[in-house]
């Protein structure tokens, strides 16, 4: 077994990433310890249960004491709670990071009750099913993807190497952005994607004419490939869109007014238009095959 | 091997679709003799190198000559010239079909030219990937789908069975329905996702700020899904949009309307509302996997 990098681990949340995060730590022998939270009874014990964690807590504060590296893996539009709770039990040196897919917000929320002495260095693992809870994490999700890292300017760059160093160790690739960048990349790669596929699945629950029951039998062409992401967790979600507003909107007005103008070329039948958009999309997901991420 | 449905099938087109439909017919021994027509000589050659058909012919009405079945497998917009050609050469007693995505446009354009005697009996196997061409074929993607029928009213029944049987011998599912009704189904379950998948990845083609090259690296986070069904084949689509506008626009105006909704909700920040559609929209994943159609 590899060294361990961090001595206590502890994980605020143990839903589907903070689980899979927790099996990852186990199987490369990443922390030495690993101690969990959860906000209700039923989700610690069910992480008892299956082995996640060597210690349970029932309060942040009590999770962060005496740890090295502290990671935030709850719905993001809690995070200023839990920074206020487990500011006073940080110890100096220790890294606080998180799993949000925002991270302006993470900045705002977070930053103003990191302690001095403390590193903060916010984190998005790019990775994810549409299971939520403890028994859907797995220790390979991270296995090929991206971690972004947005530590703000001056932070130790020895911190932000050995949150890398867990990342790499985990399957992944770090990659290192502005937060306000990153919330713009995310906007159009996930965060619109899954704003579309929300709203197609729930147009769908709405017709007259057409039925649910038919909908779900010829989803195959077509229909299908939305409703995965739009079954993934709805608390996590709201908070997303209400944490990335305006990268959000703006990427969504583009879209809208794309949107329109395909309208515009049906209604009107101009096929060389459609034509032509739907001979450059086809190299795109070219692009994603060829970067392994299909 | 079972016993032929048909004498002599004539494929009109040999892409995915027609390529599938020759596979199938020859690995369950469906048809004694099979044909092929394709536009271009080199895809005749590759039919033909790849042993699809039994034998190759230039001219859709040299195809169709002596046929028992014709099915029409070739982007919708080429129907009304196609139903010319071949009528002349029909034989009575003869059964025309298609694949098409869309039915009302299909009863408008060849219904007119189907000579007496003939039967006349529109199909769609609601089945596909996003590749194109003769190579990209297999005979098993008709298993467990859905082929919906739309026979004319006064369409001889016999030759609707035995159509059907076809169908439930390539391993689908057969339902008789009437084509505005297939029409409508179809528009929300696999144009309206279409047309919406191709609309984002035309989005991010054209983004400042934000490069593409970016987008492919952090797609697993939801845009991948899209990716998919967007490289489906230009022509076909830009067909279908064309012949099935009024549903297409209804679909769009309901669409349209739901994103608005959200839209304002991101902006106002009413979580409730998010947290609500997305509880809701997770039922309909669930009934698709329930149906096996996940």
């Amino acid at each position: 077994m590899a060294q361990p990098i961090f001595r206590r681990v502890g994980l605020l949340g143990v839903g589907h990433i903070g689980s899979s995060l927790a099996r990852a730590l186990r199987q490369h022998g990443l922390a030495a310890h690993i101690a969990g939270h959860a906000r209700t009874q039923a989700t610690r014990d069910k992480a008892v249960a299956l082995g996640l964690v060597d210690s349970m807590h029932e309060g942040p504060a009590e999770l962060a004491r005496g740890c090295d590296l502290v990671v935030i893996c709850t719905p993001v539009g809690s995070y200023a709670e839990i920074a206020a709770a487990i500011a006073p039990a940080l110890s100096a040196g220790a890294i606080v990071s998180d799993v949000g897919s925002v991270k302006q917000a993470v900045v705002r929320d977070v930053g103003p009750h990191i302690p001095d002495g403390v590193h903060f260095v916010p984190g998005h693992p790019v990775a994810g099913t549409e299971h939520s809870g403890p028994d859907s994490g797995f220790a390979e999700l991270f296995v090929g993807r991206w971690c972004i890292l947005t530590p703000p300017p001056g932070t130790d760059a020895e911190a932000v190497d050995r949150l890398a160093a867990l990342w790499t160790r985990c399957g992944s690739q770090v990659e290192i952005m502005e937060p306000a960048h990153h919330d713009a990349v995310l906007a159009i790669t996930s965060h619109l994607p899954h704003l579309i596929a929300y709203t197609i699945v729930g147009t769908v629950t709405d017709l007259e004419g057409v039925t649910q029951k038919e909908v779900i039998k010829f989803s195959a062409s077509g229909f299908r490939d939305f409703t995965r992401i739009a079954a993934s967790d709805p608390v996590m979600w709201r908070d997303i869109f209400l944490n990335n507003r305006e990268a959000v909107l703006e990427m969504l007005g583009r879209f809208t007014e794309d949107l329109t103008a395909l309208q515009r070329a049906i209604r009107w039948g101009e096929g060389d238009k459609l034509e032509e958009l739907f001979t450059r999309t086809r190299a795109i997901r070219r692009g994603i095959i060829d970067a392994k991420q299909a």
